[in-house]
């Protein structure tokens, strides 16, 4: 990494840019990036009528926390190549939309860029891997078959709520998981900005969350190599932050409570970078946790996904999980494959 | 019904009393009552520290509906046998706590009261019965085990939960239902007044409600006859009113959904009294539907549970279902049972 | 009105249009006019996109009460001259953006049409009345500046938040009003749809809306004819329905509670048409009240202004006031002006 | 403070005492405490029925923020003299209900403590400062009327309503404030635990909240040392923190907007502590601000104050302000207040 030029605020780190950096998941890569000990935000790249202006000005700023700093007068950049070169960029997390990524994203991997992105659009692409540590680390590998390191790449996240479920999943894949029943309770930060008109979900709850299921579905066999059947419904309700989901699963064979509970207490994580939870699954004991309201908590902030109410009927398993719809399940987890991929491929290309 | 007294106003009704009449479930007695064509609530009893005071004074009023304007003064009576003769009442309408209705319930049956109930007190009792008339009208037969017609006896509603979900699977139980997975999505009324603080369902979702899911378990059984495994997760959402209910059932042998869909939308009751609906359960086509938010629409009013988002993976029917919990799962569902009783058995005793 | 041809369902009512007949206004005066004795919806017009579409499958459908069952299935028509001809219609109920009625509304009126407009585009011009029957019934002769009888008008509605602080002004103006100050505690509801995104109003408030307060500020004058000084602050708060306002007034001389109360008390209007209360302001003693909640409440229902907490502070009288921004504030007011118009003029022209 | 004992973790830390830790004001003292430089809660005090057992088991946090997770599993302590005395405690931050105060904080005061306190038990003696340092720092030498340094004493804060409004007009005495105008928008947190039933704010803003307005005009004259004419409205409304007010002034002479603008900006303050903000009132351009959605925002967090929407019509001065009720307007304030009392004073006694 000798050659890689850094910010020297507050210290020796990457500068990576932002893509989409206004928009929610944007925010939260702001937020995350903003006192991250590896990553400096140099770059906040925002649509062409934003490029110029400032970002507080141009933010419909949503999160709990304040803007940082540091970035309320930074001038929103445009997307464009020489900017992020002159930056001395060379990961990009990219919060854009799904038809912008569809066809930025490939010309930033041509260009050698490494994009870490929350998109869809690549996601189903055989050699692009959905990447969760916690769950499938060595799918990083796939890189190489999008060229690395001859060409950039792209790694994507899974859907926020296939996130929380697959890092709960990881550790019990060895007990021969055969049926997935997944009720979603998703919060309206899940919907981006402006996203749901406030009198739709006021006092409601939305029964459908177009392309959501499929997601669940798709996604969760492509990172668990599972082959089990899968049967969710995803809803919305009117809950700022953090999705809640109730599960139900049958097993290959017989799964006691005590072994699942164990997999999960005994589910440790080398922190090989400062977004990396030691302890990925956090069991509640209390029966009415976890809650959406905790999803901040944890630590890393909203990196761990807490479980609660873990029982057996029949031969079934049920429990509950939280995750944070946009830490883990969005920009944290993207921060979190990029130090993955430092750490085990270094920058220098 | 000769020598029945009856209220002259707004026409023949027959008196009833509501007991618990300031609580959530009690106000909505009221409501339905005022302007019921059958009866009339001669009597609202309440606590005896608000015996003799005015109604609006003394309830913490919480439907989007006015109270009826000639409820608004009406002084409130003690619990009490005299006051419920001396106004030629034999129906009584209970929305009274488990604890009370443990004690009171029986005591007005051994005094010759038809008691139409939602607690849960004497629920599970052999020869009580969870009626919905959807779904086990013949259940109603079991008053005579009570000692109906030499005594009075105790009707008791389902669980608000159970009864969205017993409403929708009676048409399908000749399908072989063998597997409910069933996760709920209740609103904070279910809850009773004050029920949760603020501060604890602002913003955030409860995955834990005291009892129900035995409830819906042991309930859902006794109702339908039905020897299936269930499987629920309860929780509580910020929404004011309705319950919305995920379902995935597994069958038998194999149930289409077009099946299903018939069996709903051939499924139709005599209206025996005025709270019945014709369409006990309507299908919604639009992918967005049910809501809770709808749970005050239907025809009549608040009783009839809608479904929607019906479809089929690997050999297990998911859809969706939302229930009033305050009219068809508690008030509602009770006056009916009243009806039911009155159409089959008369007020001759 | 012999040659006038009536629809006969449910009995000889008026045939009327109501103009923007999806939006948040719009599906107010559906749910008003479908049971409306004197008035009958015939048309339904929309955007042309919407033309000729189901009612129930363009609407987002938002009131806390069903769509009326004889108007889920209705055609929109588009927005068109002949259209209201073929009707038989004269009575044209407008809920349009107001761009598009400043282009529409003067066009109607030059055909002969009688407009009951919601929009502000017309509202400031001389000889356009902001009718409140209760303020300023005779206002309605404006009419006749425009050119009634031998052409159409336009009798526009107050903006929402002025409509419920004139109605209950107007019996207090003879005590000589000098100061007005008004903080507005303005529902969701009032930004029609899609309105605010839930981001932006789940758990805060927004101390701006835009013109809000000049509307105020020159509509509370214009209406009442008044002098005075008005201090307006417009905050849009998470509340579906219903305007809550803080007032504290100033008078010329001084004016005690009791006297504010009786000019209440003893505010009456003789009921014209069936939209208008006979107690347009009524007074709730309990401190707690009155609550945007009981916006629908009332005889008839939304059409009554609440107020409450009456008290005097040195020379400065203080209450609070609650409005149906979407009943008497809206839809409401401009049936009501209707109702008026057709009892002052009749239809003959 | 020689012979004072310290907690040696994390650096050399005052020993100070929370009383009713578990309640909302407990929690946000525990919040800001835990990682506070210059104070360490060595003892955090509850009820007899909760002493002994484990914090995290006994709190119902409300709090967007974890509990910190040095203080999940520590013990609660009785509200007992000796336990003080054995941790070296003098500093005492009291966040008791006000009938437990009013009967322990004098004791507290006679055993030599120095007790900084939200309750309103006694913040209206005479010879009990109502400080807030933005506003009235030399008030904390009436400790010396209460006895110090040969008796403890008790300082206590303004209530929450009061602070916000305290701090923008403090620089503003000099222009000679007569008449205040102020409307609350009170948030939820407000109310305490469990505070309002969800069924009663869900939806709705309730216009009243005992006592509220009373304090308003007592402590603002007390703090300010003002004749000022003070009218205000209480309102709660359903965001779960920060309290909005609405304001308009009038002055003896004539005030600009200019000149309002620059007493705000020209406020600064001596940061005696780590609590204590450089720029107490700080000015929000943008129209839509300040919102209470804001209000841990800040620096430090939560203990600025925001304004906005300055502007004049005729005489009068209206602006908006948003003040964290939990933090500068409780539990932040004590703890300023014994900063300050330590940097004056030091804890020699």
């Amino acid at each position: 990494m000798s050659n890689q030029k850094r910010n020297d605020e507050p210290g020796q780190r990457i500068n990576v840019a932002v893509l989409g950096a206004t928009g929610v998941v944007g925010q939260v890569f702001v937020h995350l990036l903003a006192r991250h000990r590896l990553f400096y935000p140099a770059v906040l790249a925002g649509s062409d009528t934003r490029a110029g202006k400032c970002y507080c000005d141009e933010v419909s700023w949503v999160l709990p926390f304040p803007i940082p700093g540091d970035f309320r007068d930074r001038k929103i950049s445009a997307l464009d190549i020489n900017t992020l070169k002159e930056n001395d960029v060379k990961i990009v997390f990219s919060a854009l939309p799904a038809d912008v990524a569809r066809r930025v994203e490939p010309e930033l991997r041509d260009c050698g860029f490494y994009v870490f992105s929350n998109a869809s659009a690549l996601r189903y692409d055989e050699d692009v891997p959905i990447l969760i540590p916690e769950a499938n680390s060595t799918a990083l590998n796939l890189i190489k078959n999008q060229g690395y390191p001859h060409k950039g790449f792209v790694a994507a996240n899974a859907n926020c709520s296939t996130t929380g479920l697959a890092v709960v999943l990881a550790p019990l894949v060895p007990l021969g998981i055969k049926e997935i029943f997944v009720s979603t309770y998703q919060s309206v930060s899940g919907a981006g900005y402006p996203g749901l008109p406030a009198l739709d979900i006021m006092n409601d709850a939305v029964p459908f969350i177009s392309g959501e299921e499929e997601k669940i579905i798709v996604e969760i066999k492509k990172i668990l190599q599972l082959d089990a059947a899968v049967f969710p419904h995803c809803v919305r309700i009117p809950v700022p932050f953090g999705h809640l989901e109730t599960v139900w699963l049958g097993f290959d064979g017989d799964a006691a409570v005590e072994t699942v509970r164990a997999a999960w207490d005994n589910f440790k994580m080398e922190p090989v970078g400062p977004s990396f939870p030691v302890q990925p699954v956090q069991y509640l004991e209390d029966a009415g946790f976890p809650r959406p309201g905790l999803c901040f908590h944890g630590e890393p902030a909203g990196q761990q996904v807490f479980t609660g109410r873990l029982r057996k009927v029949g031969d079934k398993i049920g429990f509950t999980l939280v995750v944070n719809n946009l830490v883990k399940g969005a920009a944290g987890g993207s921060i979190q494959n990029a130090e993955l991929f430092v750490a085990e491929f270094g920058l220098e290309g």
